[in-house]
């Protein structure tokens, strides 16, 4: 059937959704979720059903931005309207509901169709459900891996060796991307970081980073800039790597799963042709991953499925039951890092992990180094000059200083009530206090710890303070400070952790940052 | 923050869901699928964001029409918003994907969600996947069934027996309700029968008996018109029975899975206030279930449904291996049983199913009697002038004459091209045929058969005739009938069904009517 188009305005996230009347739709023999064919001059697209019963009178259908800029509708213009079968990768996806394996021809329709615009947020949900329950086999993750990169950029350096580092993420106050690139870039080793921004946590590598020099570069841009340096640390969403994972990530928010943690990481790695990778697996409470038991078993997926892509992984499980280095926040951590790599301040946690993972690289790229190399780098100023150097190409200003870095205004003091040891820090209450106080958003927003883990406190001794760049963010600090422990300070732990009534709601915290 | 409303006027499919600019969401710490708290004057609604970098300006959000009416907001009006939790039932249905056994209260929040709109299609898809992946146990089964009616409405009629029938579906020319119900009526039992119309099928009950009288009836119609002749057949879309069934339909259906058939029927029964039912499981290839043994589990599984929600329930597993009568498609359907009801036809499998089932809950409700018995009903007319009596209740014609009935101007005929018997039927073709020929919109449209399996077919002979409203339809009718054998005309099979070569896409059809 003819039908006349009405332009709605609304962008729907990059699918191809027309609205029609339920009576046409009827006419048709589709419903709501059902697939149409549009034919509109020499163009055709096939796209997604939305009825209605009053929106859209009978005759018309409605139109978003997407379908509008695709087929190039006007307002009123007549569009041939037919019903169209659903795409074979509902087939697929159902398959997997059945707990079938996908071959990659099957993976690679899904994750197409996903790029595409072709499969909605209920179908693609219902896959990243099928993944999560049913699990996926090795062959499924590499798979997965590779449709994503395939169906994004690609980063061609022509290098033999490139090297890569990721963090599963999971611990507040990481800065270690920030001394791993110029570390890496000044021994003459290629390192094309692409980094995440921060979705549940207080602060994404690309978040501290763009607080010393702008993140948004494309992919030629990050060429440029790799092939002067050696490096970069540019923000992964600029550069349409994977662009499949924004949109699983979307529908795997609200139900706080992850089921494509590996291939997700995997295929964005692949898409900079990393050659040889460090994982590192922050682990602890507070964390993503709770027990070293738990990470060696993901370190032995994240090392099976290098081999499988053709790239050689290996993994550091590190100690993540406290924030590293004493800074969370976005402009806390970049001057934090900065004074680190000045040899302004030494923070010891934050250089041994640095330089461990630092020396692991240089060893899997081929250079017979130990620890010790890495800290030199730091220790005769080569590191400093390489990130100087790198600001600079991605257009910052290398000149940049720790007192040029703007911290909020406000601060907030929070004093221990007990005499005792720092006996835990609840890493999940860190990151929430950080982000209600702007962060990550407000860049000058954090905390910075006085005392860690282990540490001897005085009853009234400061623990930590609160920095917020809007005054009336730390209402909501103080509320949470009230409702939660952040510090255990004692000299013994009360056994009882807490009782367990019945229909208790489990407040678990879930870090979707990979 | 305050925002400022820009009503959208998009209706949504009954969820709150407000568009925000990417940068007022950062800055609230607030993502697309996440939730926000919005006050206006005394009223608070939690809704579901959509964030947006180009459609809405920062300072403005857009609002859909279901938050409009909710809160009663103007144009330009301003609204206080604050970042919310999600809603409880997301950690439920996270349980369900990880396997974990859901109890009442669990469900009863995810399902109450649902029917308020708290949870969008994403976060109901993945629901249903995980029912579908993880299956449920008869616990949950009968939380769902519960949850599900008493988030909707409920018919207390006060009576001691009330009987009820449901078909699972599958089979096309399925009239038995409309015979059925006048029978059972006539006998003195209440039977307030609600039904659906067409999904996936050529015709739902609803769809056939809005031929001889209205079935969009109101809960309180639906009582007066049971009240009055002891039956109704009224279409269940319009009585908002287990309302949250129509939203997990519309995710089930592009994914062709059906984990809610048990609870979605039995929620709708008990809803009536059903005591007695009797469940048909028609059985054989091209319907839902396709072996007997399949179709006794289910039916364990409905009996011991029924006993925990206080149902007693049998099952009826009947012949589906074909078409049931001679005619498909609303109005041919109709215009059958009524000739059969008025004694003007005896069509034997029509009669058989239907006699055989009433005597079944009559029996069931306490009354000696046999198949024959049944017959009678029809035999002496009381039948027919009980659905008389129901068809006036319901506001239409009591009067109504087989050949009042208008089927489709346009007639196309299909013959035999072999000489010897029917073998086989296939109805997913016979289905597909009756759609394409406008059913069940056109109400006119259809199929009337000449033979049926075991009949003996000359070369040439007439098979079928498809029926149309409208010429036009018919041109895809004929394209069907070139690409599909309808009927398997023949003295012995083709041992070969098919090849299957790499990467064959099955293409079983999936119905979705229950």
């Amino acid at each position: 059937m003819n039908l006349k188009v009405k332009l709605i305005g609304l962008e729907v996230g990059g699918k191809s959704i027309v609205i029609l009347n339920k009576d046409d739709a009827d006419d048709l023999g589709v419903h709501s979720s059902g697939r149409v064919t549009l034919h509109y001059g020499k163009k055709t697209l096939t796209a997604i059903i939305n009825s209605t019963e009053k929106m859209i009178p009978k005759g018309c259908m409605g139109v978003c931005e997407e379908v509008r800029l695709a087929l190039g509708l006007k307002d009123n213009v007549e569009v041939q309207v037919d019903a169209a079968k659903f795409p074979n990768s509902l087939q697929f996806i159902k398959s997997k509901l059945e707990g079938r394996k996908l071959n990659y021809d099957e993976i690679f329709t899904i994750v197409n169709d996903v790029v595409q615009g072709n499969l909605d947020e209920s179908e693609i949900a219902s896959f990243v459900a099928a993944l999560n329950s049913k699990g996926m086999n090795l062959d499924e993750a590499a798979s997965l891996s590779v449709a994503m990169y395939k169906t994004g950029k690609q980063l061609d350096l022509g290098k033999k060796i490139i090297v890569d580092k990721h963090s599963i993420g999971g611990c507040a106050g990481d800065k270690t991307s920030l001394l791993l690139v110029p570390i890496i870039a000044a021994v003459g080793l290629t390192i094309p970081k692409s980094s995440s921004r921060a979705i549940t946590s207080a602060a994404g590598t690309a978040d501290r980073a763009e607080v010393l020099m702008p993140v948004e570069l494309n992919i030629d841009e990050m060429r440029a800039v790799v092939e002067k340096t050696n490096g970069c640390i540019v923000w992964g969403g600029s550069l349409d790597l994977a662009p499949a994972d924004d949109i699983f990530i979307k529908v795997e928010y609200p139900l706080s799963i992850d089921p494509l943690l590996l291939p997700s990481i995997m295929s964005k790695k692949k898409a900079v042709g990393a050659t040889h990778l460090v994982i590192d697996i922050p682990t602890g409470r507070g964390t993503k991953i709770k027990t070293i038991g738990d990470a060696d078993l993901l370190a032995k997926d994240f090392i099976e499925l290098g081999k499988v892509l053709d790239i050689q992984t290996q993994c550091a499980v590190t100690y993540g039951e406290q924030p590293i280095g004493h800074c969370i926040g976005p402009a806390l951590e970049a001057r934090e890092a900065l004074e680190i790599i000045m040899r302004k301040n030494n923070v010891l946690d934050v250089t041994d992990k640095v330089t461990n993972i630092a020396a692991i690289l240089m060893r899997m790229a081929g250079k017979d180094v130990k620890q010790n190399f890495a800290m030199n780098v730091i220790k005769t100023g080569k590191a400093e000059e390489k990130l100087r150097e790198i600001i600079g190409a991605q257009g910052g200003n290398p000149q940049v200083q720790p007192e040029d870095i703007k911290i909020g205004d406000y601060g907030l003091d929070f004093c221990s009530s007990d005499k005792g040891v720092v006996m835990w820090i609840n890493n999940t209450s860190v990151i929430e206090i950080a982000r209600a106080a702007g962060a990550p958003k407000d860049k000058g927003a954090g905390i910075v710890m006085y005392k860690k883990i282990g540490h001897t406190v005085t009853k009234g001794e400061k623990l930590f303070t609160v920095y917020a760049e809007k005054v009336g963010k730390l209402e909501r600090v103080k509320q949470l400070m009230d409702e939660n422990n952040v510090f255990g300070v004692g000299e013994h732990r009360d056994m009882l952790i807490h009782e367990v009534k019945e229909m208790k709601m489990p407040s678990k915290m879930f870090m979707l940052d990979r």
